[in-house]
């Protein structure tokens, strides 16, 4: 087992990366201050890895919410569901929620977590790849809105993470490829030695090679942690975390929230962005090709969809969390392994980005 | 214009108090750092204040929200009326947001902002007693549940606090005996003087006599600043602050929200924390007569609903924040002007209290 550390002073919590992680119980027990403890979970973990982790909580009185499965279900009214099952379980200020699932699960369990009595203590233990690699690290926690992608939530960080890596066996091949969207994005802002690993090794990665992914796994804690160390609010660096993400979440909203996995929209979305970062005269044809290639591999979708014309990408991307006074900004790419801080961008290259297909 | 200061590191904010501030538009602007602003305020405000308020801002981009006014319309479902303003309008987290009411506009304002985009700055402009006394005052923020009161928020500091006496001249006389069982928890908790002072003043308080509130509302600040310096989250001193709230909240929780307002059910609360403390042996009948006469002389309820038994009045009390794994812990007075951190409370006795009537 690994240990990393998100250095936060007194909000500092370890990563545990590793195989056979859910059946130790004293992981979880060393992070739980008190006798109450809800699990949140949803409908596709709860029969694959409730029981394992209930079996080690067997000294606690718990609770379980299990919630249904998908980003369409990310919104205000689900969390209510966590929040009526505290209430009635008469959950004390003390009590720790621990979230069971993606990223999908993290967010509002989190949130939950943050806004309970105005704040209790939880364990993320991710099971999906994205979750493990990102999601789940760095306290950004909240729900959808209709018009927006996580626009309600809070910074609030767990425990916590628990990232097991034998949880990966029953993910089914789509979620293991838009985990793979996130880890890719590590590579290109800063760390162009592991894009060369991952060019390297992507057919063992697809092919759940245990010592490839774990390495991935690790690797990608690594860059996180040290991102959320130096700017745990994002006022500066920790935006970079966020290439192809005002792209991606338009797509996730004007699609209709889990018509795409996260994962999926990041992948066109980046794309998107190093097509820009080309316009601007940063990448050249030949790094573009390396990512979007990179990307193909995966079997990641790598064109915007067809029915989202750029006026409708302009008027979603208007409401990123990156603007200023409604101005959009964005990540982009200064070569493989570098990027901006949040800019802003010429619109007509911008349109011109918005209106590539066929790649 | 008196001027505190609540002390909190990088979160230090001033409290301004003083006859016609609404109209001083430095005083606003000088707390606002980009274009667009949101004005949350309800239907028994907005007549009296909202223009007075955007007569400052004509400067900024203004989006106004006017919500129902009341306890009952304290909920997430509230809220959510916000931030479908907010993304409609493209608010940015550069946005500013300003809760201009009682305390229930207060709380959900500065919960929206608390949460929108993960944070946006808020400022409070109160309108009651009670809010400029002490809800506007510390960072609590939050909305109701069916089954508990505050039971999801955040801690969440304002840039600014506005508090212009003159807006009481408005204020019906339910809603100032209301605040004025805030300013009493004042010298009760840690005061005495202050207690003593308002004993010989509270016809001219009643009467809103300017000078005698002017005062009220500073020493209720200052008193309220210094403790929520020292504990912003309530790990200790800043629990005393909930005298009578465990029993209050309950009350209103029981009757329903909107039943009470909040200051009469801590009246009545106190009534009981005070009734409860005597069966422990720190204070004396004499003691417990003076406090209740206080709040007679307000006008202000002191004995509990009927309706409420002892057997639901523990099934309310115990989803409290203070509790600890459901234990019920109480706010006590050792005397009058000194209390207890919350404690665990004999049962016997507890019920004792609670069914007690006719004071």
């Amino acid at each position: 087992m690994k240990k990393l550390l998100v250095e936060l002073g007194n909000r500092s919590y370890p990563i545990y990366i590793g195989s056979d992680l859910l059946n130790q119980a004293e992981l979880y027990t060393q992070h739980i201050k008190a006798r109450q403890v809800i699990v949140v979970t949803n409908t596709t973990i709860a029969p694959l890895y409730l029981d394992k982790v209930l079996k080690n909580l067997c000294k606690f009185d718990v609770e379980t919410v299990i919630l249904p499965d998908g980003e369409q279900f990310k919104t205000l009214e689900t969390v209510s569901r966590i929040f009526d099952k505290l209430l009635l379980g008469k959950f004390s200020r003390n009590a720790t929620l621990i979230a069971l699932g993606g990223g999908v699960i993290g967010d509002m369990g989190g949130f939950a977590a943050a806004c309970y009595q105005r704040g209790i203590a939880f364990l993320q233990i991710p099971t999906t790849l994205l979750a493990q690699v990102d999601s789940s690290v760095g306290g950004k926690t909240g729900v959808n809105h209709p018009l927006g992608k996580n626009m309600i939530g809070a910074f609030y960080q767990p425990q916590c993470v628990i990232a097991d890596a034998d949880v990966l066996d029953t993910l089914d091949d789509r979620q293991l490829s838009a985990g793979l969207a996130e880890v890719i994005k590590y590579g290109l802002i800063r760390d162009i030695e592991f894009f060369e690993w991952l060019e390297n090794n992507i057919n063992a990665l697809l092919a759940r090679d245990k010592q490839a992914l774990a390495y991935a796994i690790e690797r990608s804690c690594l860059n996180k942690a040290e991102i959320v160390s130096e700017d745990e609010t994002e006022t500066g660096v920790r935006a970079t975390l966020n290439l192809g993400h005002t792209f991606g979440h338009a797509i996730e909203t004007g699609a209709g929230y889990g018509t795409y996995l996260h994962g999926e929209a990041i992948a066109i979305g980046t794309c998107q962005a190093a097509d820009l970062s080309r316009r601007k005269g940063w990448l050249n044809d030949g790094d573009v090709e390396r990512i979007i290639s990179l990307f193909k591999k995966c079997n990641l979708p790598v064109n915007p969809p067809k029915q989202l014309d750029s006026d409708l990408f302009l008027e979603l991307m208007a409401v990123d969390k990156k603007n200023v006074n409604g101005q959009i900004r964005l990540i982009l790419l200064t070569k493989i392994g570098a990027a901006t801080l949040p800019i802003d961008v010429d619109k007509t290259l911008l349109i011109q980005t918005l209106n590539t297909y066929g790649r």
